[in-house]
Parts: C-alpha cells; sequence; structure tokens
C-alpha cells in the first residue's frame, strides 16, 4: 500500500491544553490528534505541525503533516478524524501533499490575530480567547505604533530570551490595529514568528494605547535588540493562529 | 446596623456548571456567587436567582437577592464580589432593592437566547455556547412555526414532565428567528418559562427547519398538551439568559 503523506488544516479552542507539543502527563492538541489518527488507523504516527502554539493559544488554521499507510480516501479523513476528536478540536481539510513538503520550511505567510475587550463588564462568554483590558486605549497609536513594525527587521526585541533560533529577522506584511465597538482586533502577518514575539508585539501595543510608549518610539524599541526594551508579554489566551499560506 | 436587600444582575459561562442551583459535591453559580459573598462580608447568607438555568446553561443577564449587614457600600459590591470569582461569572450590577422586592414573583418578563450555527466546519471557540447543525435550515418555516407560540397559551406540551408548576400557562410576547451568515438565533421573551421549555421549544422549531413538521403544526402540538407532540429538547450549551425585567 502507498504511503502518502497528509496536510491537515486544523481549528481548536487552545484554553483547555497545554499547548500543540507533546508533553508527557499534559493534554496537548497534537496528542490529541495523534491519538484520534492512530484509533483511526491502527497505525502509531508522528504530526509535524506547522507552528508550536503555547498553552493557551487558539487556532482556526494550523497546519500539521503526517504519513499515512491506510487505504481511506483523503477526502474521508478530515471528517473521520474529527469524528475521533473532542469538540474543541476539529480538522477542517485534510489533502495529500507531495513527499517533498515541508509543513515548516515551505510557510510563505501566517496571520495571528489578538484579540482585546476594553468594555467594562468582563465578557464571560468570551473570555477565554481575549485579553480584558477595562479602559480606554487609543486605537490610533496603536496602529501608528504597529506601522513601525511592517518590514523585514530584526525582532530581537520582541522574542523570549528562551528563543533559540540563528536569526531573529523575520518580515512582517502587515500589522492592523482595528477596533469594532468594545473590542480591538491585531492582525499581523508575517513569514515567520520568533518565540512569544506576537505576544510581546501586542504588549507593547497596549502600552501605547494606554499612553505611555509613544509610537515613534517603536524603532527605538527595534533598533535596541532587547527583549527589556519592549512592553510586557500579553495574555495567551487572546491569541489565535488564523491561517498558514503556503 | 442595617440589613440591606441587594439584587445582582450576573453573567456566566454555564458549560464548566452544574446549573444555577446548589447541590451537594458539584459547582455551580450559585454556589460560586454565595462562597464570594461570604469570603467578602464574612457572613454567610443564602442567595436567591430568578432564574434556576440547567447544566450547561449561560446567562448575561440573571438576577438574583440576598440580605447583607456588612457597611460596605453597596455601589462597591458588584466590584468586590466580582473580584472573588472566577473569571467566567462576573456580576455586571448591584442595586439596593426594597425589603418586600420579590426576585421571583416580580418578573415582568425574561428573554432567552438560544444560537445555532449552521456552518459545516465545528466552530471550535463557540462550541460550549451553540447548537452545531451542519446543514440548511429552513429560518422562514422556523420563524413561521415560531409565530404560533406568541401570546397567552398552554404550554404544557413544552413542559419537562418533571415540571411541577401548578399551571403551564404562560405568555410569549415574541418568538423572533433571525439568521446571520452561518448563525441563527432564536429570541423568546414572556413572562415565565416551565422547565425545559425554551429548549423544548427550539427542538421543535427546528424540526420545522428541517422539514420534518409543518410550522402550521404548532397550532396542534399546543393544543395535544402532550410532551410527546413536541420535537425533541435541545442542547443546554445553546441557552443564554439575556435579561430579566421588573
Amino acid at each position: 500500500m502507498a504511503i502518502r503523506k497528509i496536510k491537515l488544516t486544523i481549528a481548536y479552542d487552545g484554553f483547555p491544553y497545554h499547548g500543540w507539543q507533546i508533553q508527557p502527563g499534559c493534554p496537548t492538541i497534537e496528542q490529541t490528534i495523534e491519538d484520534a489518527i492512530e484509533n483511526l488507523t491502527g497505525q502509531k504516527g508522528e504530526l509535524t505541525g506547522a507552528s508550536r502554539t503555547d498553552a493557551g493559544v487558539s487556532a482556526l488554521g494550523q497546519t500539521a503533516v503526517f504519513q499515512i499507510g491506510s487505504p481511506i480516501p483523503t477526502e474521508n479523513l478530515a471528517k473521520a478524524i474529527t469524528h475521533r476528536l473532542p469538540t474543541d478540536i476539529t480538522v477542517v481539510e485534510a489533502v495529500e501533499v507531495p513527499p517533498d513538503f515541508d509543513v515548516i520550511k515551505d510557510v510563505k505567510s501566517k496571520l495571528y490575530r489578538y484579540t482585546i475587550f476594553t468594555g467594562e463588564v468582563r465578557p464571560v462568554l468570551q473570555i477565554r480567547h481575549c485579553w480584558h483590558i477595562p479602559e480606554k486605549l487609543d486605537v490610533a497609536a496603536m496602529a501608528k505604533a504597529a506601522s513601525f513594525l511592517v518590514g523585514k527587521k530584526d525582532f530581537k526585541s520582541f522574542a523570549a530570551a528562551a528563543d533559540k533560533r540563528e536569526t531573529s529577522i523575520r518580515t512582517i506584511f502587515h500589522c492592523d490595529v482595528t477596533r469594532g465597538s468594545d473590542w480591538i482586533y491585531i492582525d499581523v502577518e508575517g513569514d515567520g514568528f520568533l518565540y512569544n514575539m506576537v505576544r510581546n508585539i501586542v504588549g507593547t501595543l497596549v502600552e501605547a494605547g494606554i499612553g505611555r510608549v509613544e509610537p515613534e518610539k517603536m524603532t527605538e524599541i527595534l533598533e535596541a535588540k532587547d527583549r527589556t526594551a519592549a512592553g510586557p508579554i500579553a495574555p495567551a489566551e487572546g491569541l489565535c493562529l488564523m491561517w498558514i499560506k503556503y
């Protein structure tokens, strides 16, 4: 039987999970999906995800690949795997990809959305998927600050100290701050992100929204190449991986 | 110190709780709020809620009363209690009411909203607060069926067998079915509701939306005064108590 390489597009509520990556003794998204695939195919297989989302981070368009030897038709896989998953994880799509497809290296761009709620009353039904900041944020100042991040730049100031990647240079295609009544959305599209980069960017943009940081200071923060130059990290709950393009 | 009677307006995510009403050994909304009040005032007090929402049912505008002997100003109570609550419960407002105010009998009307998602892909971020029906529902037929429920009627056919209330006559002021892209909302306002009444109405309206029940059959179902004449009960997750008017 021919081995196929399958790319899954996956959506999940990250709140109840200890992130994407397998950790012994903790429920993770990767483990839960691997178990569902094993239950379906009878074969233990390794899943490789494009983004190792942190504990509490959700996704509507995570991608991951695995090898399948089972004769189950590709077009039935999304439903069959989803059927074996808890209701807070779903496989949106399953497609066959060429053997040399690399789910990490072939990424062209990713979009993350960060959601902030600024109303006074705690939004109990959305609290697992937003950062509640019950004060007035200056969205124009946040958008201005965000504009300085667009382009090919060294984002070392926005990377967690734990980030061990070779280079901290990434390209941000756009970083938009929009408001809809009490909700603020920060959409960041880039060719890749350093560890905690989006959450550190959001924490810094919120400082600009509160008026603690001048939007123009973003250039200085980038040039410092030092994590302590930027603002505090935003909570994981507000972050959602929207899609990944190849 | 004068005893005051306080009315709270409360919002909560009902998913993780075993309903409103205290049950030994289970986390309930009522117990969680009573504990928070005791923690704040040092006094054990009884909370009386207007609606005994079931396990899994959420609320944005539940109301409840309790007696307070503590000198804490009324205007500080909402924040002080909320501070002692988990993030999925919040006190929206606290106001003093006259000693003879009855949180149950003085209700003029209540609005429940039921949320259905009809898109193909499971909505992982909203799955705790909706009923996922991945098929086309005829909203016009549902709205037509709903229109037969408006008025002062005997809703015995829509009451759980366990309902032991004296009369099953209630007045529904309006019952609207609206659609926004893949979402369908059923808003039912009435002067009171029998046990499981809204969920039984929704289950029956969905039967109309699928085409299994003719909208005109609602009259017959009402006249039967028999639970088995109506459709199946809708899941608790989709139901939310929006507000209560006095």
